[in-house]
């Protein structure tokens, strides 16, 4: 087990309905030393790519996008959720349908800050249904923006996601492939080299 | 000027309705290495505190807040906006008014990361009416937290936020200061020593 796979069964909790919840580190509240172990780890695996911008999508991957875009030395870019008054002009904007929330959103990014010139690795907390990832994907696609890959931490491997995404020919690194969720049991799909 | 003044001066863009856009560093995109040195100058100023969690609320102190609590070795806690369904459990509730988005919204914290114990460093984007600190500071309260002080990065000194803390006798330290708002012209208060 790697370092993030040794914390989810150490501090990660099953729920019913094969919810993993991380809240004590991930995403309510963040180990920023963790978060630090994490960004070396997706540097280390995506740095022959000519990484130049980070993108994540609100709320809870732009904690880890923000550590991650040290590594890289680059910007992060949020997509947001809700249309903001302080958005204006131009925008991109997917439709996302949010696994944990049942519900769909809008998630949109000024066309100020993403460009053809772009090649931007994407950073998000989990991978289930792909429904996030394959938003941003649209939104780079639309921006005409190359797609260096996708850093995931936590993938839930016995859904589509992952598979959605590498039939559309992206590079998705996940740090944790969770393989079976039950109560007390938390298994994982070895890593890759 | 300091850092942050010279880039807002630079990069901000002065909107009706006193609205200051800062979304190409700040709060759409996000210059990290521009984050760092606010880490920097946050654990100057706080360094003697015995600081040992950062709360923030998401979305847009998120970021800011991670890279913040590097300096200070400590874990970031954000405050949630809407009930999830993978929170549970105990928690501390708060409501707040959004000078933005003109709506009012539940803030919660999980009770499992607040405590007693806790000795806390509260850090936002933006310091303008005061409300969203002001329900980080009812949240702490109610945990019985230290609330060790506020860190801001852009203050609208011309609005009540900055004295609403005050009063309640909290140490509040904003990068940049805006003391007036109008097109073409963006002043600060001098900052403290």
């Amino acid at each position: 087990m790697n370092f993030l796979e040794e914390r989810i069964v150490k501090d990660g909790i099953v729920k019913e309905g094969n919810v993993l919840k991380v809240d004590s580190f991930l995403n309510h509240q963040m180990d920023i030393h963790l978060f630090e172990q994490m960004g070396e780890e997706f540097k280390r695996r995506f740095k022959d790519k000519p990484i130049n911008k980070i993108l994540t999508i609100e709320a809870s991957g732009i904690g880890i996008a923000c550590i991650v875009a040290k590594y890289f030395n680059a910007p992060v870019v949020f997509a947001k959720k809700t249309k903001s008054i302080n958005i204006e002009g131009e925008m991109y904007i997917a439709e996302v349908e949010s696994f944990t929330h049942k519900c769909k959103n809008q998630v949109i990014v000024s066309k100020k800050f993403l460009s053809p010139d772009d090649h931007v690795l994407i950073i998000d907390d989990f991978l289930a249904n792909g429904e996030a990832a394959s938003g941003a994907i649209r939104l780079l696609t639309e921006a005409g923006a190359s797609i260096a890959g996708v850093g995931i931490l936590i993938e839930k491997s016995f859904q589509p996601g992952r598979d959605k995404l590498i039939a559309q020919g992206v590079d998705v690194y996940s740090l944790a492939r969770v393989s079976r969720l039950a109560k007390g049991v938390i298994e994982f799909i070895p890593e890759e080299c």
